[in-house]
Order: structure tokens, then C-alpha cells, then sequence
């Protein structure tokens, strides 16, 4: 069973225990903003379901509640961010505020970042941009849980990119996906439920097609997008190795097998080949290629042009990328965010624990 | 039956069909270069294979056989590039030395190009930074063969994208891949030797599952990558719909179900709403983010860790992005390029109208 707590309550509870945590003000307010838009979005595995793993993490020393962020390197459109072992949450605005001024200034900005941690949903990053005409990037190296075509390895994380894209009258583009046939969100969805996974989102140990919604606790693997090589996992795994690569190659973060797992349980690898997990975001001024207005009168086109496609039978509408979580927004923030009883009991713990008051 | 010639042989043959259609020698020596590079890196549908196109293309007016390539509007990392209805096998390369020199100074380089035409492999122009440490992007849009997720209507094209990143000891990562479940040119294949599809490929027309190779010219659509909702065709349509973005609305070309058809039987749309295809370019100075060795042994550790990770039964080895396409280039070297009877016919025609010497 779930039960519903309002965006607000959510708020003022994932803030409390940011502050509790020794988190300075002004960052626990933008990390509670990052971790909620999660829940508001729709995408319930990356919001306040995560706030008592980044506790355990803080609880293990491999958080730090107080970063001092830092450009460690850079040129007039690219930076490179030491984010001090920080929360995602708070490292990752703060390296896309970076590439938004390299955009006002030459025109694109591109930040990699090192030594951080689990950044909520690529989604929020990548939308910073829209306030001020900017295409907003982003994507994260994770822990291994991917096999690359032909592998029995978990080598490669999720690895979403987030891609998000301004227009006039319409909503935003906004695409924010795992690049993975299936996220391991859903995965935990079907647990839940005691439900099979489709055949085509995981192998199991020896790499041979599973249905079990445990292939990968079993220590099977995700595969990714395009499932098997007959149906391009290569291409799906040629994404999620461009992203860890610009994630973390290009920051000095660690990569592949060596990303280090996001729960307190599981140790780092005792051999990294950088710091923490990387992050790479960009920022692209909309007038840095023709006239704002121009640019959204041709997105609105794009937009509605797809949107009044005609469908397959059975659907409804063709989606733009964005729309579903778009419209989960409005309704969560009108009628409350369900969360599922084993996060609320867990949330219930923390309070407990920090002797807070819990959601009323 | 294929006839096999000296890569030197095609590239003759091909310069002088180009010289005989008015490019200038340098426009020719280029679009040669790219265009036989599809073959050597075994891309068949993108090589030679499509010369008599180009000529077609050509005759109907609708390629400039003598662009005057043009930047219409930058900032420090930013290009938009005017193609003058050029051959984007020309027109390609030369904006990518445009983001290549914004690289150079600003860090990055990023180009949008409106009025071109098919520019061949995207893996040749993401490649060109590779001599100078730099890592290199290219996308295209394409004619709308592509169905998105719940659609009937082809509204994008095969839209690919290609990542190429330099390495130290070990040769370069290098991404080249149509966003759809497989490329048109493996449609071809099937054509030709008369077998069906894999499911997941097509849809008909009205939206069903297809295994039938003619799907597409039944009137039915690829499909993106992750081929149905269940397995990721939503994520595939993102990348589709990004590229078509990057490459036709920030750069002032035409986009989705506009695209001008690649052959010259089929009109263009009636209502333009840009100038020719879209192309998109991106360079990265890798010690714009760190120090470029430094940089090239945590790739070549990447490569080496990928590349020797435990193999799913009946494979031999994990594959580096990039590895089939080089061991195919030096294999065709040495052996030569093997090219379909029919490509073979359709050259001799054009060496017959031009009054050329024929491949020898």
C-alpha cells in the first residue's frame, strides 16, 4: 500500500534531515528541490525512496555533508569539477550553473565532474537550462549493473542522458532516460508486485535470456537498450560507454567496474582509478545559432506536427518527450505524492533516529 | 554475386564521375575520400553504392556541384554553416574543421548545418578530430522512415550518431549507429537474398509487427531502437528526435516528415520549413578537461577491461566500439572491397553516360 503526503510535507521532512546531516542551509534546500522533482516527475526510484541510502552513505563517511565544490581546470567553454565527495544533489546544480555561464559567455558550456555522488534525476539538470533559452545536457556514470553486448560482466552503469530543449508556446522537450532496456526502477516495481520482467532486460549470470524480476539481485545483469545484438544492444551499449566515458574519462572519475556502488552496504572497489562517480552536463545558448524566437516558433512546429500523429491502434496520442512526466507533475502537485509503505517505514526510522518530527 | 575491386580502383572511378559532374578537384579528392571510407569500414549502403544517387540528385538539380559553404552566424563555440545545396559529403567534412578550429580556441566546437545533403558515414567526420586529440561527434537527419513510439506516420529518419574518441597504445573508440532498431541498409541485405526480418525491426502500415523485409516499401515504418514501448522504443525515438532537433532546428534546416527524400524520384515536401538536411558537429579538446596523456591511459585501461571481460557462450570476445569497422577497413585493403552485382551495373551506366573508363 502507498500513502500520500503532500510535495510540501515531503519538503519540509527531506529538509530537516539534510540539515540534520550538517548540510548548510542553502544546500539542503537546493538538494531537497533536486531529490523531489524526482517524485513529482513520476520517477518514484530516484526521489525520497533514496533519502535514507544517502543517509547510510553520510552514516559510512562516503558522503560529505559540507563540499566545497571547485573548477579544477578550464577553457573559455569547458570546466572540469572537483565536486569534495558531495551529494549529487548539490554538486550537480552547481557544475550546471558552470555550464550555463560558459554558455552566456562562448556560446556552449561543458562541465565534467569527479568525486561525487548519486545526482537524483538527469532530468532536473538538464531542464536548468529552459529559464534562460538554453538547451540543458546531462548524464551520470552509475554502478556497474549492465552487461555490454556479449559480456557475463557487469560493466557499464544505467548511465541516463537527460536532454532538454526549449520552445515557445508548447512545454519543453525534455527526454531523461536510462540507457538501458529498462531501468532498475522498474525492476523494483516488479518485486514488489511479484511480477516476471519482459525477456530482453536482463541475462542472468552466465549471460542466457531471464524473466525473473530477480535475475539481477541473482547477480545477472540489465542489458542495453535494444536487448540482444539482433535488435542493436551495441548501439545501447555503445550509449552507456559514451557516457561513462565523458562522465568520467574526461573528469578523472571512476569508470566501468571501478564506479562505486551507491548503497552503504557494498564497499568501493579497493582499487579506483579516480574519485568518486562523474557527471557531464552542457548548456547550449539557443542564440548561439539563430534568434530565440525563431528557434521556438520551430520547435512549437516540431511539436505539434508529432503530437497530432496518427496512432497505432489502441493509443491515444503520440507523446512528445516530456509530456508523461509533465503531467504527473501537475497531478502529484495537486493531489499528493504516493509513497510506497516500505519508504514510508524507512522514512519513519530516520525520524526516529534524528529524533525529527515525521510527515504530518 | 559481388565483383571485387582495389579500394584504389573505386576511388579513380568515383573522382571522376565527381570531376565530371563539375566539383571542384578538391571538393572531388574529399568526397571521395568520405564517401569510399563507408566501404572500407564495411558500411555498404553508405559507400559507393550510392554514387549513381549523388549523379541522380544531381541531373533533377538538386545537389550544387560547386557549394560555396558558408558560416551564417557564431559565437566563440558556436557555428551555423550554410551547405549552398553542396554534397554533405563535402559540405560535412568542412564544418567539421569549422568546430574543430572553435575547439582549438574555446575548448569546444559545436556546428549546425542547414542545406546540405547525405554526407555519408557520420563515423568519417566524427573521426577527423582524432589527429588532434579531440574528440568528435557528428549527426544527421534523414528522410522519415521511422515510426515514433505509438505512431503510424514515418516522421524521422534513421537519424544516426557517431562518437569517436581517441585513445593511447589502443586504437580509438569509435560509435557509429542509425538511432532505429537496424539501418535501412541491412533492409537491403534481406532484399536481396530474399529472407524476412527479425521482429522488432518494422511495423506496417497501419502499425502491426512485420517480418517482412519490404515492410518499409509496403508503406510501413522502421522502428527506433528498443523496437516496442515494453523494451525502450520510446528512448530510441528521444535520440531519433535529438538528432533531428540538433541538426534541423538550431541550424535552420528541414526536420521530421519535411526531410527531402535522398532520391531523386521522390519530390521534395511542397512546404519546406528549412533549407536541405541538417547535419550536427561537435569537437572536444580532450586537455580541454585534462591533461591529454593522462586522459589516453585511463582510455586505453577502459579499452583493455572492456575488452577482456568473461564472454557469453559462443562469443569469442567483447567488442570495443569501432573494432568490426577497422579490422573490415584493413582486411578490404589488403584484399579489396567487394561490391553487389547490381552496384557494379549501375556504375558501368554511369561510366556509359559520361563516357568514362570503367573501373579496371
Amino acid at each position: 500500500m502507498d500513502q500520500v503526503f503532500s510535495h510540501s510535507a515531503l519538503e519540509r521532512f527531506t529538509r530537516s534531515v539534510l540539515l540534520h546531516i550538517g548540510c548548510p542551509e542553502e544546500d539542503a534546500t537546493l538538494a531537497t528541490e533536486v531529490l523531489l522533482s524526482a517524485d513529482l516527475r513520476g520517477i518514484d526510484s530516484h526521489g525520497i525512496a533514496r533519502l535514507s541510502g544517502y543517509v547510510r552513505l553520510w552514516d559510512a563517511k562516503r558522503i560529505n555533508a559540507t563540499p566545497r565544490v571547485k573548477v579544477v581546470h578550464e577553457t573559455p567553454s569547458t570546466a572540469v569539477v572537483d565536486g569534495d565527495g558531495g551529494l549529487g544533489l548539490v554538486v550537480g546544480p552547481k557544475a550546471m550553473e558552470i555550464a550555463m555561464e560558459k554558455a552566456r559567455v562562448a556560446g556552449t558550456g561543458w562541465v565534467a565532474v569527479r568525486n561525487s555522488n548519486h545526482f537524483g534525476i538527469a532530468g532536473y539538470h538538464a531542464m536548468m537550462g529552459l529559464k534562460r533559452d538554453m538547451i540543458g545536457m546531462a548524464m551520470t556514470n552509475a554502478s556497474p549493473l549492465v552487461a555490454p553486448t556479449f559480456s557475463t560482466e557487469r560493466l557499464l552503469g544505467t548511465n541516463p542522458i537527460a536532454v532538454s530543449i526549449p520552445a515557445g508556446e508548447e512545454p519543453a522537450f525534455v527526454a531523461d532516460f536510462a540507457t538501458t532496456t529498462a531501468a532498475n526502477g522498474k525492476l523494483e516495481i516488479l518485486q514488489r508486485k511479484g511480477l516476471d520482467a519482459p525477456l530482453g532486460w536482463m541475462q542472468t549470470v552466465t549471460g542466457e535470456p531471464t524473466t525473473s524480476a530477480d535475475g539481477v539481485k541473482d547477480g545477472g545483469a540489465l542489458l542495453p537498450l535494444g536487448s540482444d545484438r539482433e535488435h542493436g544492444s551495441h548501439k545501447g551499449y555503445c550509449l552507456g560507454a559514451w557516457v561513462d566515458i565523458f562522465s568520467a574519462v574526461l573528469s578523472g572519475a571512476n569508470y566501468g567496474p571501478w564506479v562505486p556502488p551507491f548503497v552503504s552496504f557494498l564497499a568501493p572497489p579497493s582499487d579506483p582509478v579516480g574519485s568518486g562517480i562523474g557527471h557531464f552536463f552542457g548548456a547550449l545558448r539557443v542564440d548561439a545559432f539563430r534568434p530565440a524566437s525563431e528557434f521556438k516558433e520551430h520547435m512549437d512546429n516540431w511539436i505539434r506536427r508529432f503530437r497530432s500523429a496518427k496512432t497505432v491502434s489502441g493509443q491515444e496520442r503520440v507523446l512528445i518527450p516530456g509530456d508523461p512526466e509533465r503531467e504527473m507533475t501537475q497531478e502529484r502537485l495537486k493531489n499528493g505524492i504516493p509513497v510506497n509503505e516500505k519508504v514510508v517505514a524507512d522514512l519513519a526510522n530516520l525520524a526516529q533516529k534524528f529524533g525529527l518530527k515525521f510527515i504530518d
